[in-house]
């Protein structure tokens, strides 16, 4: 099914075709591709209004641009917690309202893109679909920008591929996101690849977003890989963090607790600067 | 995302819930996962209507149960030939029609699910879909066998696990199809796992196919691997066939020529009896 | 470190040097290459006289022809048991007195080279060392045959290389052994590559061993792997057997008992006829 | 020959046994594991004596702590070029002489051990040798720090346990080094594993150096990920420096220009103190 890919398989996507990079506006007075980082914080689940509203309200005080949290949750096994669906975008919409953080959030199938993008700022293609080119184009046609994560066993240009579909629709806000590739060594539950965000910012001219928390699985290794994120040259950040994480529906072994999260934006803000950039202000977005 | 997983994680797929094995009905007169062994043969993708029937015509002559052939086709590029979609599937129709042979085919989406069900006697669904929860649901709803191919970089356990997400519909008519997992070396186009068939065979009491074209990417290795996965146990063979394999619009390094499947065809009615088996009498789908 | 290689990367090993294929003696009246595939078997590491001795005598009985065993033992800890040394080495010249089976035993550095090679009739180069230059040219000036396995992340190209380091001594008999590679999924060991086997032969004149012991790491995976190596075309089988593998000192889980021995090799009698090979004659070596 | 491993399988390494870290001290006035980060660069290869000393001029000018050089190499190839050996020994102790940048250099078997000990400050052991048990326990013996390089499918666990070895023969001056990865993606030469870095810190006592030009194999790739490095944590870097990198006779593609690595120490210099650490002072080691 592959085929020989030459330099021009990807000409949209092409760091070519726009040789000064891409900066795309999220939501109102949140840019990313500039010199600013943005970070992208929340529940891996929304689980609940209270649970998602002190998140959102926590990361948002902390510094973050925009609450990420899913209501579709892809899973391996059909008896897991698969998210709260249609109220599960409810929430995220008063979490919106009430703090004023653009929303990102993860659709699966085709079926539900039009719900997704009703409420979602940015729409998340999750690792398992990144090769799913239906998809890719559905997402794509609703305008909105769309965070595509790689997949576990994808390479970079299969990944810059995927993008392409995207583009290719006439949609150009793609964030390329690193959330790290399988491995032999089950001492993390991913192999991070930070060499992918400056080798794909060589590449392309899309944002590219880097998610330590897949990346590692681990909450304590979750700041030094955030850190090394932006000293690789990341544009944003995605981070999972949560109330309780122990008691996390999913992902809670690799999710922050509030106090952890604080603690990494002020560790950012030094990163940030000490290569020529800066996070974002925070508070630009009004409830 | 991902969950600790105890034994009883796929209840309906594990072989504890039926110790004696599945046989699946694929077509009238054609079981899998019995003592014998089913070949399924035909071109990657159906490029046109004489190369579609002179290679049916070939493999059924040849000893194969039943025709592959995509009409939807996966490709990691937009600018791939993508398949011929509904003019495919037509052209499988006739083919069907002309030789007997029941036809296999992929699904991409939701929404060419029904499309494919009308022609395809099993639907495919494919190593980037594995993880893809809402195909499997929809695709099990048809009623029709799924060949369900595993992730690049999906354990045996995802594999089962995705499995699950069929039968839970309540459709158990499901065979699982090891073709290659993600490898560091160039040689091979992936590592093509044939210990995944005992393993398979042994958690479970679903059917295993075994898929040495994509699991190799090299013409030259299929025959010894076609045959490793007999002596492995393997129930039925998914291989490539093209009547010019240079000529192919897709993985044409990886098919074999007429003359070389039918050269295998005689090798592996040797083996499959070395192991207490044989492969299924042909011929037997009338058209 | 590396260099871009050329199709005339390994002169000496390459196929195109003895486009016959090589048949090279391991010991009176047991040559490896040919027609006849070679069983080797025994434990992982000799633990004791009675151990080793039981061993033996019964993969001698059940048609193996040659007896592999550790003196020396590669352990990722060095608090692991490390094997038995000079004694080990005397208890296999014990064994191979006793039941005539010449020995295979692994050297793990250049200062126990001539000890092991004193003993052993084939001296076995472990997947630590495939990139050890210095040893496998020490190794290959004592002019027994070698037999070298694949490192755990060495591409087959890697393999054909290291050879070529014993041959440029001028020392042709070396034995190229595929025993798995490491991968992501837990459920096996190693990912057992098979295609390497057929792509070996293609590759080079020398004669390929498979170890379904170390490939799968289970006991209950190894039947069906050894019986694929044979149909894929392996000239070898590598098999760890233990009187009583849940008290083995390593490898427990991946060594058969001495019943699970004999029935395999049945089976591979079947196997090997049905590829048009058969299993050496057993009893040929003399006490 | 795997053992199954408890916490308490790297007794001496371990964390637990000395949880304030180790100071380890390289050379005079060159101390790796407190607060300041020491940089080693140099050549892949010796080749030859103004390519070295040029070389080690700048790159002590540049603000390097110690020069590093092979002059034993261990290469895929026995055709490869092999090192200097002793001629390249001699060299880097005249290096040494002239700028007072101490040497770390590899050793490739137990018979080189002396004469490396002899002139090497600092002992590597490289990727292929880490799992060599014998060659470990030989250099330990020596009692020079070890810099002990990660296998290519070693796994972190793996890693300390070979440093056990060093370790308990008595020398516990070894730096852990993370190099990359075997991957799936040849757009890099190896997998950069930076997680690794924090988890060895939380894991291990040991100080922790990072190869960014093994672990990218691509010059445009290093700076970004020698930052990365040190925002994740490490204690050291390790950073291939060549004259004229389109000439070098071994790892050109991943070797910086002298232009590039004083761009990068001043890059450098901003990430440590943004981390809350500092680049060891320059020109402490006098010739």
């Amino acid at each position: 099914m592959d085929e020989m890919l030459t330099g021009e398989a990807y000409p949209l996507v092409s760091r070519a075709s726009r040789p000064e990079g891409s900066r795309i506006e999220l939501a109102e007075g949140i840019t990313v591709g500039g010199r600013e980082i943005v970070l992208i914080a929340g529940p891996c689940a929304v689980e609940g209004e209270a649970q998602l509203l002190a998140t959102a309200r926590h990361v948002a005080a902390a510094g973050a641009h925009l609450l990420r949290g899913g209501a579709f949750k892809p899973r391996s096994s059909p008896y897991a917690f698969q998210g709260l669906g249609g109220e599960g975008l409810a929430l995220l919409e008063r979490a919106r309202a009430e703090t004023g953080l653009p929303i990102v959030s993860e659709v699966l199938d085709e079926t539900s893109v039009e719900q997704v993008a009703e409420v979602a700022d940015v729409i998340q293609i999750g690792s398992r679909n990144m090769g799913n080119g239906a998809l890719l184009r559905r997402v794509a046609r609703t305008g909105k920008p769309v965070l595509l994560k790689r997949g576990m066993a994808a390479t970079v240009e299969e990944l810059l591929l995927a993008a392409e579909y995207v583009l290719v629709e006439g949609n150009s806000n793609v964030l390329l996101c690193e959330r790290g590739i399988r491995g032999f060594d089950g001492a993390t539950r991913n192999v991070f690849d930070l060499a992918a965000i400056p080798l794909l910012k060589e590449l392309s001219h899309l944002p590219v977003v880097a998610d330590p928390s897949h990346g590692t699985g681990r909450r304590d290794l979750v700041p030094a890989m955030a850190r090394a994120a932006v000293a690789a040259g990341a544009d944003a950040l995605l981070i999972e963090v949560h109330p309780d994480p122990e008691a996390a529906l999913s992902d809670g072994a690799q999710s922050l607790t509030f106090d952890a999260f604080t603690a990494l934006v002020g560790e950012l803000h030094a990163v940030a600067e000490a290569v020529g950039r800066a996070l974002a202000p925070a508070g630009r977005a009004v409830p």
